[in-house]
């Protein structure tokens, strides 16, 4: 292991350490004052960057992406996995994107994922979600919650016949 | 806290004692051996147990009640309750019943409730998740738990205009 | 997904709708601007809410409610119901209020929900926990949820004499 | 809801309940009697599938795939990127691959999944995570999951200084 | 970092490499066949070990240890703080031990971790939990975890008079 | 309830009583007026806790403590038993202090602790952290957290060797 830490600071090298350096004299360079630090910017983005902002804009038809993307972009291959996962996953299959962004959400209120509440309500709200189903997913969610926890608690052992379902 | 316990003996009365002595009684003679310890079965319920069975019986047309009920009735109070509030949340409403089973599912799989995912997942399926729908609620609710995190780590802000949805 | 959501449109109905616009043109005519965004105020609520709100305020004594409930106001339902359970759950029994307010607290904090861990905090406060009590409750749920992870991580199977106990 | 399920079928189409029914069949003819339920085994799997189990066979260097593929295989989709994110996530990069099993398994003791819990603790150790080593990352992780509810309880405002530091 | 490492494995040295195969010995000649792997038996405990479970077993006047502190026991030192931490949270203070305990129980069944229920129930049972307390610590903790949810998904601000109670 | 609280504070007794009033008039009192409530700071603490304060200072090598540790002095036996123990843990051992606060890091993401990701990430950077390795931090975690639940939802069960790796 000591031998493996060694090999990745060689492969880490003198260029990544100056990748580094230009990145974040690239984000103190920021054109956008009120732009919270470590965001990229486009017009501070790499080519690589800029082509998944390029393919988000025009997939989600909007002018510009929201700051999640901005923060990832700062390792440009987790920005570019994750938009190409979560293009795929949530993309019109067995289920449609509505229901997608209710499941999206309903998870990011049991983890309590502030930013990930926001983003998801909005974009639920964009797909088509109303006053009435949002109230909904809250209380299903809620109560999954709740039952979760008495299962937890009350220790049920699984019924023989769940045990045959997948 | 003897004396705490002493005290809330007091206050339960001895009543509640007695009706805990018969209820430990009741399960020790349970017909079939093999249900776990701690359930209470349909022939050994009180009347107020029994009628929420038999709602929950023909409410979903089933032959009998799953363990979790059977579990939630050794506090008749916490199982009415529950079950009243489980019927009202998941009848068809501005979401169908399919829709609500896979947001529970999904909840219930973020928290790592394993009777609740077996469950949850016989009653998705009986209200018509396909194996591509259980395909994609699984992918959602895994890519949700991801990107939770990484907006945890990279502490992003939240966008302005997220802040005006609700 | 937009036929879905058309679809759940006309499942909910008309009146849903209407209802909908209703309650928003009602929000944007709050009295109180520095009210946040979705709130219900008493003087804007309708008639059911209204109730539950009196129903609150008399029980807790309190002038006015608390945010909590003017979110949940916003679906009358899920609000009478929440508050009906948390009244049931909440009163003296087996177990003081103090002691209740604690153990929500706890799971509030294992949680990491803000808004709850203010809120009964306070409510704690005001059930008579002193700054000890406050302290160790801090410190058995600090020291819970680190032998939890213990626990799981050493994989440690559950002793015998602990599967018969309820 | 029925309608949304049949619905979605007509979208999936009749391929995809033809695929249900011969993966079920496939499943039931299993020559290995002591596999679980829902498993597809190398034998039985499809083009696709068997490109990514050999793919992850002669990465790991190992006879056979573990349950985890096993499941996954019944969505090909999620398969196929699952295992392409983990190779790419995991590979030697700034941090070689036994500091990466390490954190992996804090993760999952965290969220208490026991099989990536057992699966990844098996990992660790491959990768070199001696006796002490594995005390170290319990050690850790459980005074991380105390210290965070400590930092929710009392309410601990983030230092400016920290703030700057992303 | 790569010195680091090998500066650990230099203090870590070969006396600890054979303490490691000792105690792997010791584990496979323990004298008990169904005990479970990796629990440290008091016949074969080093002294220090011994110690520390002579303290549990004295304080809690218990004819052995149970599973956790077995398993705990494969890293003296964790074992020696975790057991001093815990004798020390857990004493009487300002709340009673079953106070304590049934917080300690709130939490277990909120984080799922079922070795700490049932080890929990146990405790709490031994000092002095009813069946009635049982079921509200259970309708207390699966309320709060309700509650938290929709505080979260409503995204609720905290009441300016609760900024102010800590 | 009342009552328990009343006994509660006779049992922690007029000294406790008295010392909670000290430590809400030195908070009133507190010599820097932008500092938030119920931070002891050093000049206001009492001199156990300062001795608390001045080894972690001197550990450290810091001009002051961070505001975790201020409000942790509200109980000072929490305060000495956290810093010791974290002082243990966090010490260079069989892993390096980088190692450990990536992992610690890597939880708190898991968490959702805002201030314990805030604290970690800095300290990490401290210990050597880069860029590029905080970015596979990120990565590996957000993975985790997805695989977990993947094998939740599949209900994955555990392989036969994994069983016996400990």
């Amino acid at each position: 292991m000591s031998q493996n830490a060694a090999h990745s600071l060689t492969m880490a090298g003198p260029s990544a350490i100056q990748a580094d350096a230009q990145r974040r004299a690239i984000i103190s360079l920021s054109t956008d004052p009120s732009m919270p630090i470590s965001a990229i910017n486009y017009e501070d983005a790499s080519p690589e960057v800029r082509a998944v902002f390029d393919d988000i804009k025009s997939s989600r038809n909007v002018p510009d992406v929201n700051n999640f993307w901005k923060y990832l972009a700062r390792d440009p291959a987790l920005l570019k996995r994750t938009w190409e996962s979560v293009k795929e996953v949530m993309a019109p299959g067995a289920l449609d994107p509505l229901t997608k962004e209710m499941i999206y959400l309903a998870v990011s209120v049991t983890n309590g994922c502030g930013y990930c509440i926001a983003s998801h309500t909005a974009a639920a709200r964009k797909a088509g979600m109303t006053d009435a189903m949002f109230g909904e997913v809250m209380a299903v969610t809620g109560m999954a919650n709740e039952t979760n926890r008495l299962a937890n608690g009350y220790r049920v052992p699984v019924d023989k016949m769940f045990e045959e379902t997948r």
